[in-house]
This record gives structure tokens, sequence and C-alpha cells, in this order.
């Protein structure tokens, strides 16, 4: 699997300097990008495209060719493999859509590719995708992508890993975390997944320095090797995945040509499995940051510290109704806790009113995590001043010493709270529901976890 | 009721130049609005406070008083409301905090405040409360407002009226609006609502230029009130309730000093009286654009148009799971629809793929919306060149002209969308899982519309 994010060399077939060629747009990305390796474009008239050496066979490029990726018209693939075979090439892209999602003839020119595939022993990812990028090398054969497009991505690579059923997914992840403290590490767009599948993603993000799997799915390919392979992964798997009504499945199968799959059962297997199944598309981006900035939470006793009152019946509706209690708090903590400074209400949730001591922040934080009374903490804190902001910033380190989670709301506007990420680095959520979400996900996990280790003791 | 919101002359009683005086705010901001109207500060030393004028009783002042606003300590203020009742003054706004929600001490003054209230016919908002504010007259009454706070709220005043049991839901969501496509009208903070309730304010709300009423509910203060208001009002109006659980509840009642009420039952009352109950406390400033840019839903059958292949099966999703229908297009709309362009798809979702030419989006939107199998359309349009923007500006137009709902979705990140809606007026929603909420409670008020209709007709 390393070829298709790591590879020595690259040749694009189908990249020429013909207007609106796809093939070009990889070329000329790669380009920009600077990625340390070999490029080769294959076209017709063997032109060279951007910094790619052009040719106009595979045969005839020089030096071993480390991954192919191919862009040509769909009925010209099944013999472009061949050549891809006898070049030796083992790591394989199709990206070219027009196979088994256009119907019969689609579907025979598919049977070809897997068999040319199986004969010289080679994997593909595809067809009908986007292909792959790698955040820490500088690597991208993603179509269609302009210079500059992905510049943050790659300016701060991260450890989410993303397997995407479909480009434009791909693309509204990355961009939404350019504005959140997580980041990719590598992303792949798998398509119609004729050969590598979602299981194959999954084993391989847990070789590398993955934190987290994001996976966005249109289909299951094969439920039983999906399944097996999310047992096995000792990473979190977040899963979004389309087809839960027919409408939805029927759209889906126009898109990348995949079956219907029962949702109930997908349901119950994934709890099985321990893999989390997002409500929202958003959450492949927004859920990951609990998991990588914040101990995991091991049980379901959650405090509130607010300074906006409202928002502590708030979020108490919030998390009863996502299975957690909000217990009062022993009148030893709450001793401990109205001593340190003017507070409103110091029961559960903990209002602590317009009070702007640094202090008083950091001594309700620390009381509240130490004591055995709560699992983790729900900080619904409005950064009116800067003390605020301060104060948010310490906490990380009390939950890591604690091993306890918190999971960060500022009430205050959208733009506010992703300038607040970008400028701070502060891993706060968009809104209530979100960070009650986030702890609900993080529970589910730590719990999956618990009983896989339970399973093994037994073995 | 106008005097709360349209004053010709204000005193604040306890507005003094003391450090951190919550008056003195008022006085300030006030001045700093360039409010048209007369001002008085009442404090012990008569002092002027900003532009108020100093005195040091009510009494003393000249002219008229039209609203008073009180932020005394707390024992003061039943001998304060004897003084504006001899003063003639009939509009109060008790912000000072300590009654009912202190216990038996506060309850006992808060009687004494009633009955003074009751013998000198004046009606009052609070106590515990932050006031009110009109965002086209410049008026505000809001302690702890600074200068600047709310710029972009009076110079883009709107149509949305918010009741607000809390002060910082209240500024949530005006920093929200700022970058959403409607505004506020007018916005009032009701506290502990020992007189003025949530009943009154949807009356009010139904005689001035209102178009939707939002409102942020922490006990409901007499159950048979709201809801023959509710059923009265011809504005859409939208709750959010804390309360829903007993912790909630009980979070809620230390912060407003509200009763617990059953929440199964006032979701029955709601639904019965065409309230629209908000899910996420943003919906209260996300939902009201689809009111007041767009025609009401009236009928279940949805088409998606999109040129994202992916965003056609979630958004089906979505839509499906929220009780609508995605009906496969008749096969002569769908020759129709193809004829317009290079598609991906015509079925419904209909896909149109890269396809970059504004005729092709306009035809479609117009074949879509003027055809008698669907009610209502989901645009779910990335923004990636800017002829695709230039289309979704037109497409209001032709919703107007068809008398059916498009609900905006971009699928590109939060910033770029917040973007969108600042510098094109863009009426989108953040999320698919938004966009098709809309749809959802545009038809809930559309059927309770025409329920009311049938009743007033049998009547």
């Amino acid at each position: 699997m390393d070829a298709f994010f790591n590879p020595r060399s690259l040749a694009v077939i189908g990249a020429s300097n013909k207007a609106f060629n796809l093939g070009a747009t990889i070329c000329k990305f790669i380009s920009y990008l600077q990625y340390d390796g070999e490029f080769y474009a294959v076209n017709r008239k063997g032109e060279d495209v951007a910094d790619c050496k052009g040719y106009t066979s595979l045969a005839e490029i020089p030096g071993e060719v480390d991954l192919a990726v191919i862009l040509t018209p769909a009925y010209v693939v099944p013999q472009v493999m061949e050549e891809c075979g006898h070049k030796g090439i083992k790591a394989v892209i199709i990206e070219t859509a027009g196979f088994n999602e256009e119907g019969e003839g689609g579907r025979q020119m598919q049977q070809e590719v897997n068999r040319i595939a199986r004969e010289h022993g080679i994997r593909f990812i595809g067809p009908n995708c986007l292909g792959t990028m790698n955040a820490h090398n500088r690597f991208c054969c993603f179509f269609g992508a302009q210079p500059g497009m992905y510049d943050s991505v790659y300016d701060d690579p991260g450890t989410i890993s993303y397997v995407i059923q479909s480009g434009g997914v791909g693309v509204l992840i990355m961009d939404s975390l350019v504005s959140d403290v997580v980041n990719v590490n590598k992303m792949m767009s798998i398509g119609n997944k004729e050969d590598i599948d979602e299981a194959d993603c999954i084993d391989y993000f847990n070789t590398d320095n993955t934190e987290v799997i994001g996976m966005y799915l249109e289909s299951i390919h094969n439920g039983t090797r999906f399944m097996e392979a999310a047992q096995r992964s000792s990473k979190p798997v977040l899963v979004y995945k389309v087809g839960r009504t027919e409408a939805g499945a029927q759209a889906a199968m126009s898109h990348t040509a995949g079956m219907a799959n029962n949702d109930v059962i997908f349901d119950a297997a994934c709890r099985q499995a321990g893999v989390i199944r997002c409500n929202d598309i958003s959450e492949l981006h927004s859920m990951p940051k609990i998991f990588t900035t914040m101990p995991l939470l091991k049980g379901n006793r959650i405090a509130i510290f607010t300074n906006s009152g409202a928002f502590g019946g708030i979020t108490s509706d919030l998390l009863v109704e996502a299975g957690f209690t909000v217990p009062t708090l022993s009148e030893k903590l709450q001793q401990k806790i109205a001593a340190t400074g003017k507070l409103y209400n110091v029961g559960n949730p903990i209002d602590m009113g317009p009070t702007l001591s640094k202090e008083t922040f950091i001594d309700i934080f620390t009381l509240l995590l130490e004591s055995d009374e709560i699992d983790g903490l729900v900080p619904v804190l409005n950064v009116w001043q800067p003390v605020v902001i301060e104060a948010l910033m310490e906490l990380g380190d009390i939950c890591k010493a604690c091993d306890k989670p918190a999971s960060i709301y500022v009430p205050n506007a959208v733009d506010r709270i992703l300038q607040l990420r970008r400028e701070y680095r502060l891993p706060g959520f968009l809104s209530p529901e979100e960070a009650v979400r986030a702890l609900q996900v993080s529970r589910f996990y730590s719990n999956a976890q618990k009983k896989k280790e339970q399973v093994a003791s037994l073995v």
C-alpha cells in the first residue's frame, strides 16, 4: 500500500497538454508541490507535461515506475493495465470513470481489468476515483487539484487519515480542517473499489502514523472483511455512510456503483465492531479532535462549567439526552469550589458568572477533573475577555494529568470559534450539541475498546 | 408594549459613575447609539452619567418618563416601583436580580413589587433580565453592552424578533446573525417574567413589522396563555426550550427561577398550536431565513440539484429521514432537463457534474420549480467558479415566481459559506442537515397554517 502514498516514481497515463486534460492537472499539481520523486507523463505525442517527462508508452520509460495513475478514456484502460503489468508496476490508481456505474459494457470492461490485475499481481485503487494524497511528504495525485488549493493542509500535516468514496466530500473535509486544530495525514478516494477496499484501508492506516481513521462510504464492498478489519483496528474508525434510505442508496449507486446494503444490519455490525457511526457528514472533521487532543472518556458523570448561565441548562439537557448524568457535586467539593472565588452556582452546572480571575478558572478545572465524582468536563465559557482563553489554553494539560477529557464549547458566533481555533489552537466545538456529541463518541469508543480487551483476555 | 421599544424618554435608576456600575453601561451605550429621546440617570448624588442628565429621584425629573429601567440593589426595588407609580410611569424594566431565584426573602420582595405594579397600573419586564433593544430606532437598554458591540445589528436592521430568557443566548444570536442574511428587529430578555411573559410578547410582535418570532425559554409562565397567543399568531414562532430533562430543568430554575414544565405535554401543545420547536439552539438564528427569503413549502416532494455527486445521496437520505420524498422525475421532465446541457444524472437527484453554463443552472432551476412533480428544491452546489454563485443569486426570484422554496446548501467549508452570505446575501445553510431541517420547519408551519384556516372556516 505504501506505493500509493510514497512512490519514488509516478507515471500519469493520459496526461497531455490538450485543453481541459485532467491528467495534466495532476502533473501540474505534483510539480507545484515539488514532491521528491521521478514523474512521467504518458501520452500519444510523448510530450512533457509540467515537470513530468513525456513518453508515448510506459515501456519507453527508462527507470522503474512505483505507481501508475490512469486517466485515459475507459475503453483504453484494459490495455494500459496490461502495459502496467509488463512494466512490472504493482500499484495502479484508475481514476477514469465509465465502468460498472455505466451499465453492461462498463461491467465487461471491469471484468477484463480485474483479470489482468490478478494475472500480473497488480493492486489497484478505483476506478472512478480521485486518487490519493499524503500531507507529510507533499504527494498528491488528485485530478483537478489547483496550485495553492491545499497549501494549508501541506503546511501543517496531521494524523487523521481519510477514505472517501467521493472527491467532493474529501475537498470539503480538507477545507474544513483548515480552521480546526487537527489536520490530514493521508486521504484516499477509492471510487468503485474493485480491488482495494475500505478493509484494506483500515489495515493500512493501522501501520502508519494515523491516529484516527475517517471514512465516507456509499456502499460496503465486503461486509465481513470490513467488520474484521474494524475489529482489528487499534485506532478509532469514524464512518459516515450514505444509503440509509432507499432514495439515498439509489443516488449513491448511480454515483459510485456500489451495492445497496441493509442499514439496520450495518448499524448493528458497527456497534459490534466499535465503529463510530457519524450522524452528520461534518462529524468526519469535527470529531477527530476529541481523540487527538483529549484522553478518552471512561465514565458517564459529566460536570458543566460555564460563565453564561443559560448554557448550564442547555448543556444539561443535551448531556442527559445523550445518556450521561450531570450529578450534583458533594457538599465537600461544592465548598472547595465555592472557596475559589465569587460564583453564582457550585452544584453542577457550575456557573461562575462574570468572574475574571485566571486562578479561579484553573482551580475549578483542577478540582473538577481531580475529583472522583466526575469523569469528564464540558466547559462552556464565553471568551469575552482574554483571561478566559488564557485559562482554556491550560486546560489540555490538566486533562492529560487527570486522564479525563474536556469537550470545550465557546458560546460565541461561529466566526469567533474558528478564529480561536486558528489563533490559539483551541480544540473547541462549534455548538453545545457538537461538544456533547464528542463526549458520546469518546465514551462509545472507550467502551468498545474495553470490550475488545475483555474478549482478548478470554482467548 | 411600545414604550419598551420606542420610549420618548428613559430613566435609568441606579446608574452612577462608580466603577463597575451596570446602569452606567446603559447610559453610555444609549449615548453612543445617539438614540433620539430624553435620557435621565437617577442616583444618590444626582450626577450626570454620559449624556443622561442626573437626578436624585424620579420625582425631580421635570418632563414625563416613558420607560424606567431599574438597576438598583434588589432591596430598593419595591420603593423605586412606588416612585415610578407616583411619577406616572407605566412601563418599567427591572433588570436587578435577587428575587424568586434567591429564595424566600426574594419571593416576599417580589410579591411586594407585584402588588405595587398592580396598584399603579404599571406593566413591567423582569426582574433578573437584560432589557430590550430595537434595531430600527437604535434603542437599547441591555446592561453590559459596550460601544461598538452590536454595530452591525444596527447598521442593517431586520424583521426577526426575539424573546430571550437569558442575555448570553441573546448576544450569541445577534453575533451569529451578523454573518447571515437576516437580522434582528427587536430583542427582549424577560428574565423571571413576573408580569410580561412570552404570551404578551407573541401578541405584541404580531402588531409590528416582525416577520418571525424566536424564543429561548427556560420555563413557560402560563401554558394556556402561551398556547393561545401562539394559536393567534399570524407569524411563525420558533421556540428553543431548556428543561427537557430533569437536570436541564434544575439548572434553568437556578438561573431564572421558572417552574419545571412537563416536556412531553409542552411538545404536544406546540404541535397543536403550530409552534416550531427548535432542535438546536442555533436554529433560532439559522431557521428564520427560510421564512423571510423563500415561499412556504406546501408539499413533500423535493428535488435535489447538485454538482458534487456524493451530495445527491447524502441529501436523499436526509430528506427521506425527515419525512420527504425524492421522486424520480417523469421521462418527459428528465428529457427536458437532459436537453439543457451535458449532465451526469437527470432522474433526481439531478447531478450536473462540472458543467459551468449559467443558462444550464437557470434552466434546471426553472424546469424543476415550474413542474407539478415537485414542491421544493435543495440545490447543493459547490461554488467553485463565479458562475455558480451568479446562478444562485437568481434562484430567489424563480422561487418567488413559482411560489416554491429552495433550501440552499453550498458544500464548502463553513468560512466560505459565511463569506458568501456576507458578500452576496446568499441565504445558504451551513450543512445539508440544516438545509433539510429548514424545509421541514417550513413544511410544519405551512401545514399548521392550513389547519388553522380550516378550523377558522368551520367557525
